[in-house]
């Protein structure tokens, strides 16, 4: 039996992950709880889960958790008791599902205590990339992705020598604006970006993958897990997400994971690895499958995965400003202060404004962070 | 270096082979080269080759053969030479790509002698799957597959229980006359049949490949090799031979190989095992990929791959009847002597007429063999 701790538990992945231990109950024990604000859900899960402890980040929400009594359960509130989540004795594998860049410090701590990773938070891998993987090494700890496209790379790379890797194809549903250009986009609505046409995600990361930062975001936390080259990374638009990702090797020879839409696939994989165990997944039927198309895609319209290649080959702190840059412009756009296009515009700004500093400490990127937010800030002030 | 025997030097998978050995000279030592009749063709490998020893099965071209002088090389002829040539000392892999039936006793001397096997004859585990696996375990040899689809299987299984197999997803092409009915199918030419739309083959597996009966045999033979039963596995119709084969475990994920329709891929991965080293093949670009299509096959008009999964759960003797039936059925299609679609009439009558013998042995199976050909040629005589 795996004991975990859900860094997120309120999220789109993080309920997922209880539909995975609901399914399993035999494999997993939830010794640790944890997300931002949600106290409602929150509730009921702890409830249903009963974890040794039970954390609220957010001290107004922890309150109101507070007043209600769940035996055996420890509760606690407020950042530092959200990090310290991250950290308690007697759990095996920690799923970082929180959003955002808040996930780093505790994933570090995780890690610092030797816990291994389902990783869900992809701004960890980008912000901190070379941190988190030398981070791992020292302590000797598993980083499971839990993306579904580097799910598929790990899939496809199990048995395999990862030094005979010749490329990683990182496939791309092109999200609800393929094919449409630049004079398309100007309008675009938030209900129209948040209509992704194949996964059902959080909103954050649906606007990204409209705006393809999403992919961009992928490519360089595929850089990391996997040690290639940014020219090693080469992004396919496959608009039907049946295969999430291939490798291909030096012979030639490509090995691609195929699975339907469903998060919880790659959730369980990661949290049952190395054994595959069945899912109540929508199983492929070949025999009446659509036609699996491959196309390049347009990122003179989709900046943001061109922005991303730039961050990742340059690297030191220009991740992270790439990545505030991106979650300040996205949540002016969820609040419609900003058009979709100007998510870009906000981007380049910061990208070319910030000064670049190379092997960046923790704290280096903690502040660079917090100063790219206000630089964007600022920028999206002045534009509207 | 590995030291290799390829028994069947001159056909298309012999050729091939050799291709692989002259792009990878560091890798590979070929010890023993053996083939039926080809005297010119035997006679240039032999020359550029060197082997040690270098048979001709045919006693005449054996004889036309040693009237040339290789320095070096010992040279022998007829049949139980050819056998003999399996189990040469010295030899850590023996390939082989001999066609047919007449494929079985050197393979199973060779793998009583100890070496391990690059199999790219199925008929050896068609008709004897059972005898040729257990001996394999017996011996302590691997077998290691060289059609592509058991290749690709292979690959897809590597780091993989295979326990948790769901199912093998056989992928086909379909042939030349995928779409076409039963009345569609009645004066096809030779001709025709051989124009296969992906592979450049030979007559025998061509024909084969148009009928469907090789999709058959390689069912029986993915059966034997991966231990699965035949519920477990489905034919798939990809007319664009891109994915080689797939594996759907028991999570819903599916593991799928892809690579472009290059027979010197599976050979060499097949010799090289467990290393991937580069090849000289055309990699594929998934930007600019045609659309992958899959279907259900078509089993009322090709019944080849009925008869195949009917021989294959019966099993016993049934399996070599099926074979042994087509082999002649075959032959009298390329001399022109029935149509196209008699040959589902020759198996189907030899399948329902020849009385089954359950748990055969390799004389009961040798004896089978014979007694089909010889009432597949006379059931032959009756209809033209």
């Amino acid at each position: 039996m795996k004991r975990i701790a859900i860094l997120g538990s309120t999220g789109s992945i993080g309920t997922q992950a209880l539909d995975v231990v609901r399914n399993l109950p035999e494999e997993f024990s939830v010794e640790v709880l944890a997300a931002n604000s949600n106290v409602d859900l929150f509730a009921a899960q702890v409830e249903e889960f009963r974890p040794r402890l039970a954390v609220l980040a957010d001290e107004s929400a922890y309150k109101k958790l507070s007043e209600k009594k769940f035996e055996g359960v420890e509760i606690a509130g407020g950042r530092q008791a959200f990090i310290d989540a991250a950290a308690v004795d007697g759990v095996d594998i920690v799923l970082t599902s929180m959003s955002g860049f808040a996930g780093l410090e505790p994933t570090l701590k995780a890690i610092a205590c030797g816990k291994d990773i389902a990783l869900a938070n992809k701004e960890t891998l980008v912000v901190a990339g070379e941190l988190v993987i030398k981070s791992a090494q020292d302590y000797g700890v598993k980083i499971l992705p839990v993306d579904s496209e580097h799910g598929a790379f790990f899939q496809c790379l199990q048995g395999e020598d990862s030094r005979t890797i010749e490329k990683l194809l990182l496939t791309a549903s092109g999200g609800p604006f393929r094919g449409k250009k630049r004079a398309d986009l100007i309008d675009v609505t938030v209900n129209e970006v948040l209509a992704h046409p194949t996964w059902n995600m959080g909103k954050k990361i649906t606007v990204d993958s409209a705006s393809l930062v999403n992919k961009g975001l992928e490519v360089i936390e595929a850089k990391f897990l996997y040690g290639v080259d940014y020219n090693q990374i080469q992004v396919v638009v496959h608009p039907q997400s049946i295969v999430h990702s291939m490798v291909e090797f030096r012979d030639g020879s490509v090995i691609a994971q195929l699975a339907s839409t469903d998060m919880r696939l790659p959730i369980q994989y990661a949290l049952t690895y190395p054994r595959r165990l069945p899912a109540p997944v929508n199983k492929l039927d070949f025999w009446k499958m659509k036609a699996l198309t491959f196309e390049e895609p347009d990122t003179e319209t989709f900046r943001g995965l061109k922005f991303a290649y730039e961050a990742g080959k340059t690297g030191g702190t220009l991740p992270c400003i790439f990545n505030a840059a991106n979650e300040i412009a996205v949540n002016a756009f969820l609040r419609r202060r900003i058009k979709f296009l100007d998510i870009y515009d906000v981007i380049e700004e910061a990208m070319t404004s910030r000064a670049v500093k190379q092997n960046p400490t923790l704290e280096d990127l903690l502040a660079e962070d917090r100063a790219t937010r206000l630089f964007a800030e600022k920028f999206i002030e002045n534009i509207t």
